[in-house]
């Protein structure tokens, strides 16, 4: 894997990573594909939607269908008909968040499947092995996450632990089963600034292609979110990629890009469509509402997807309402379509040496609306 | 509207049908769109599955968003972004099947909503004005649909009333406020041959652009249904379309060409689609069965839909059994594809001359399911 800077404004970055399954131009947004598949989209929904990246969660796909089975059918690009690049997650923070009867050694995690009750063991190795079955082009070392708040303490232990985990993790992708794929570092540390200076510079230390910001977004302030972002960020070797793990909003894309941040997942642009919620440069549009029952015009009159090119509001509020299943997949579309042209835009700007008046423009236009906070690295799960 | 018989072998007649929205090859299987919108299936997936007409329940509309709010938005074609044919029932059959608190009188049908519980009314003449605000190329006469078995003394009130309908909704239809939609008669009766002779004669002596054979596919035994098709079918002018409505499987497709059937639709391609089973050239295909687990072939190696050329049978159970959006779509695809494709082979056969070749080779490989039988007519309306 090869991370080109090509321009920088601020601390902003654009930059191209050239992966094996081709080329990703950051800043960029990864939409998330948890059971491989980013839900209600086809692979040939993403490629119209300007992808070039999408995450699948290691958690999920270990309980159901298997790596095994995955890796028996040629791997997640093929098993997925994706042929862009794919990230996959340690499996960590939905262990940590989805399982029940956990029970953490220095070994690793023994915990429940929720899919049959089965017991299942991760260990930094085995999370390896997993993610090498399914052969995404960047991997994650197994990490603890911790909920916030937390005890100094309890941070701390849980950072040691993180960081025993990821020397042992980059040691087995660096061992004998060695592939071609890159693999990334998990910066934790929960909001204590020490620990995340102690955490950004240690991970540096054991050295891997690219570098996870973890553990942000699970319910500490904003302010805090951004602050320990630029800090972070600041530590961090200016020429690997950085990647905010589940987020977010797309203010937060702006405010952390404005920090150094190259990439991004989140749930929100495509479970946010399952409920109804449209993102457009004003803002979040929320079809539910009757104001819309006869608005004939797009979504947004700006945007170039299938679901703003062919159908009116009040055509997709009626999907909706009715609950019919092509509601969804036009409304993901055109939310995954309007998180990667953020990215497209800042990219651009940046590139232009722009980026602070193209703040500006943003945040003079986008209405913020009061929704629930997205969590970090979440799976997409819920309909 | 037009249509023209380019070539007949025995019964079964090629067609061609002229709609104001463009020509419909007859044969044609009719994939029902009950919201405006063929569940799971955008108007791209449509074309690409070769659909040249869809239905539309007119009873679904007028309930939610009202006929009066797609005539606003310029009709059902631009409103759904369809511009290929449509056809809307009458509404009759969901009345009697779906809706609660029904009052009938000769004047019309009373009935509750079961979106919100509000009570409307359908009489001949409405039922002809929702449908010209809804704007299909086809409509069709408001009938009373009786659930079998009935009595005779039953079969035949309830077949008076229709006929009067009939009458009434065709003379609404030319009235005034006449559009260039075409409308079908439906032809009623039950089981009973002598009612369904009458139904035929009387239906044709009121004159139509085309014929629909109502009232089928309701629990009689699946011979009765083949002997009336055949029996009505002999009666209906040759110069017109013939529509079986809410048939059917695919064998039932094959049986009913034969016997002089132009036009079908039904729910079964979507609905079971939606619970897992894929349709193949030799019979139907389960994929919750565990032996697709690691099949790495696709649903059906004939077959040229996205579906098909993307992804193989065990990516496919995998996103069925983890309920992806995604499943629905491209099972749906898989299936309309089928059903479509058969219609254009069963075409093809007939002008070569040589049905009765087809239906040998058709049934000496298609394996028969056991299946829940499809019902008449039915909104596609379960996930």
């Amino acid at each position: 894997m090869k991370f080109e800077r090509l321009a920088t404004d601020g601390a902003a970055r654009a930059g191209r990573l050239t992966t094996a399954s081709g080329v990703v131009e950051t800043p960029i947004f990864m939409p998330v594909g948890t059971h491989a598949a980013v839900k209600a989209l086809g692979p040939d929904d993403l490629r119209a939607a300007g992808a070039q990246i999408v995450l699948a969660n290691t958690y999920h796909l270990f309980l159901r269908p298997g790596h095994d089975v995955v890796r028996e059918l040629g791997g997640l690009h093929r098993f997925m008909g994706w042929d862009g690049a794919i990230l996959t997650d340690s499996g960590g923070f939905q262990v940590f968040s989805l399982s029940k009867l956990r029970k953490i050694t220095e070994a690793g995690v023994e915990f429940r499947s929720p899919v049959d009750g089965a017991t299942h063991f991760l260990s930094p190795e085995i999370a390896v092995e997993v993610q090498q079955a399914l052969g995404a082009d960047i991997i994650h070392p197994l990490d603890e996450c911790l909920a916030y708040p937390v005890s100094r303490s309890d941070a701390e232990r849980s950072l040691d632990l993180t960081l025993r985990w990821a020397a042992r993790s980059r040691a087995a992708h660096l061992g004998p089963g060695r592939t071609s794929q890159a693999m990334f570092g998990i910066v934790q540390g929960g909001v204590d600034e020490d620990l995340r200076r102690r955490a950004a510079r240690a991970t540096v230390e054991i050295g891997f292609d690219g570098y996870a910001i973890g553990g942000m977004a699970v319910g500490e302030p904003k302010p805090a979110m951004y602050d320990l972002t630029q800090l972070v960020a600041s530590l961090l070797p200016a020429d690997r990629p950085r990647y905010l793990m589940g987020v977010g909003k797309p203010e937060d894309l702006v405010h952390s890009v404005a920090r150094g941040v190259d990439m991004f997942d989140c749930v929100l642009p495509t479970r946010n469509a399952r409920n109804g919620q449209a993102f457009t440069a004003d803002g979040p549009l929320t079809l539910k509402q009757a104001r819309y029952t006869r608005d004939g015009a797009p979504l947004d009159a700006e945007c170039g997807c299938y679901a703003c090119r062919g159908f009116s509001r009040a055509y997709l509020r009626h999907l909706f309402m009715a609950g019919e299943l092509l509601a969804y997949r036009l409304l993901t579309l055109h939310n995954v379509t309007f998180f990667l042209g953020l990215a497209r835009e800042m990219r651009a700007a940046i590139v232009a040496g722009a980026f602070g008046r193209f703040q500006s423009r943003f945040f003079a236009r986008y209405a913020v609306a009061v929704n629930a906070e997205p969590s970090a690295a979440e799976p997409d799960d819920a309909v």
